[in-house]
């Protein structure tokens, strides 16, 4: 992929300011709304299931998002009313594996609703594959955890959800994986710090629907894009925050910010992307 | 209006630290928290409809935020309660035009409770005083947005609002109106950053509870100043943010800090307020 | 209490890294994930009756916050789950004397659920040791406040509290007071800028979960280490907002990083606790 089609992706969002309903956990949420404002989107949160699909309508795009399995209705309706409409839905199965409770309500969302991209970490994206249980709380679980010896089998769970759901697999990682079922990109972007605070995963996740949204003809660049713009911006908020001895909480803030004075020649000169031969 | 007048409401902020009750959304609750806070008020956040009225009952003003719209019952009995205990209410109709539900239950609110004041963009103060359907997400529409042109119009809806409802109502905007039906004023402080953040609105509505809350004699003035404070500390952040080259994350935080540290030399100084003629 | 027992629970986060699950309001929930995460855990906030029981079985420690009052029966099942597997619960009983709906609540917990900890402000712990009404809001009611004066009374309070219930008991203010029944520690750390952001009750209840997660063997050194690191960053934050004329919003920022760079030696340089002798 070259560079200037993520830029081409970044330039998108910008111009076209795409309104961006979520559906997602509260612990998170403002940070959510932010990144989205950061990248040049709207954001849209209501989640009462008597007013989303009429709120969907509006949208540009659509993340479900498992932390908020308590509005498992809102999000059905949601997703299916922006599949009629053809506006692209995104999944974050947040700590999909992890209880029978969102293991059965992934499984619901996946068979009643088309994704144009589902985003997880390693436990998560097997969960979905593979129906398994994996992990506590809502990091990746070691086992799961991708290195270079096991990329490839982590590239072919990638590739399978993509397949088999028609959608943008993506999983998050020190590497990233992101499929379409054809083309697979590895993406080398982020710091170790983005685990160190909550929501990164909530957030590239909500980009991933401003990108989505502003990119409905490439839906893998999109992903990629976003991606990309939130492992960017990770790397310059941890450069001040080595710089300042600060911490996670000033970490959080400069992300966002990195995210708001990105331009495209940062993103084309700071992007690690590559197409994975194999 | 003096801006002594705006100045001695802040000075009683500070002097009062009134409790402020807020039912308002999750998006940006800690935010209005935080914004109140930085004022001088204390908030109080419950909002399950079996002790929001034994809770008001302590409070010094109530604010009703839209986008908690999910507890429409806890609203309406805290309003009430808040109406027979002469503790003003605040509303912010958020996305009042965009879905039924929240048509509905804008003027179920209007019905059954008296507010002191209602802060809203364009759209949504539209569509509370004509009851109209407007816009998509939270932000105003753009065929409502006031232009010097179409700034009678706007005014002329906003007194209506204010007589009907017997309230001070506002259009925030890059000129905010302000009107108790009588008396109209016109405010012209802020900054475009501020929409780049969620919750500029939710905040200056809390803002605005606060200041009615330590000001129950003069709610124009009270509101004035609320608008005032929050636009003038925007302008300080945006000064901040141009000079950094920092992003809306660091707005946010900065706008707070400016909501703290504001005297009320800065708010003579800086105000932007004056009686419209017409 | 040697300083170096503050240390050694500081240093046994940091190795332990433990999931703190943590059933919170939302006005506060992300500060609380990101502080935990600061020190050195790991946050899990599902709070879904259908499926705490499973969640807490994975999780180091756990933390129910009375402001989630509308999610009292997820709170129970956990607590009883957590008790049943040995994991340390800690309470924080946010306005608990405030509502009867918050009285009953604060009272059904402490029947069916054991607790490791339970910090409140002084009117919170008088409401849980005496079944009293308490205050307006969530801050201490100012007959509540603990002085040189009342502090025998109210280390009598948290006593008796501790004694009765099996536990840590912390009335949390300028001098905090802890007690597991035996033993008494007052710590003088903090500043009065902490009262002017959300969520620092909340905040230091969510550091005990993580110290009590990792050192179940000393709960009264795991709370105490809680309180001191909270209460060091407080000042470490504060210092900073004087020297740059900053407000609430960039302390609260401030506070966190400072949990996050505090070291051991910080943390024995700066506690100020002493075993009180009375």
């Amino acid at each position: 992929m070259e560079k200037s089609e993520l830029s081409d992706r970044l330039r998108a969002v910008r111009a076209g300011a795409p309104l961006v309903h979520c559906i997602t956990n509260f612990v998170t949420v403002n940070d959510c709304a932010n990144i989205i404002l950061a990248a040049g989107g709207n954001p849209s949160m209501p989640f009462d299931a008597r007013e989303v699909e009429e709120a969907v309508a509006g949208a540009d795009a659509l993340v479900l998002n498992l932390g908020a399995v308590d509005w498992l209705d809102a999000m059905v309706l949601a997703g299916k009313r922006a599949n009629a409409l053809g506006i692209p839905v995104v999944l974050d199965p947040v700590a999909a594996g992890v209880t029978q409770l969102r293991r059965d309500a992934s499984r619901q969302l996946l068979e009643e609703v088309r994704f144009a991209a589902v985003r997880g970490n390693a436990s998560e994206i097997r969960t979905l594959a593979l129906g398994c249980a994996a992990g506590s709380g809502v990091d990746v679980a070691a086992a799961d955890a991708v290195t270079e010896d096991t990329l490839p089998r982590a590239v072919e769970l990638c590739r399978r959800l993509a397949r088999e759901r028609g959608t943008v697999a993506v999983i998050s990682g020190p590497t990233d994986i992101l499929s379409d079922g054809e083309t697979t990109l590895l993406l080398r972007n982020g710091c170790a710090t983005m685990s160190r605070i909550t929501g990164s995963g909530c957030m590239v996740t909500s980009l991933m629907g401003a990108f989505c949204g502003a990119g409905r003809e490439a839906p893998l660049a999109a992903a990629a894009a976003a991606m990309a713009v939130m492992g960017l911006a990770g790397e310059q908020a941890e450069a001040l925050r080595l710089e300042r001895g600060t911490g996670n909480a000033s970490f959080r803030t400069d992300l966002i910010d990195h995210v708001f004075t990105m331009t495209e020649q940062d993103l084309e000169g700071g992007a690690r992307c590559e197409v994975y031969q194999g």
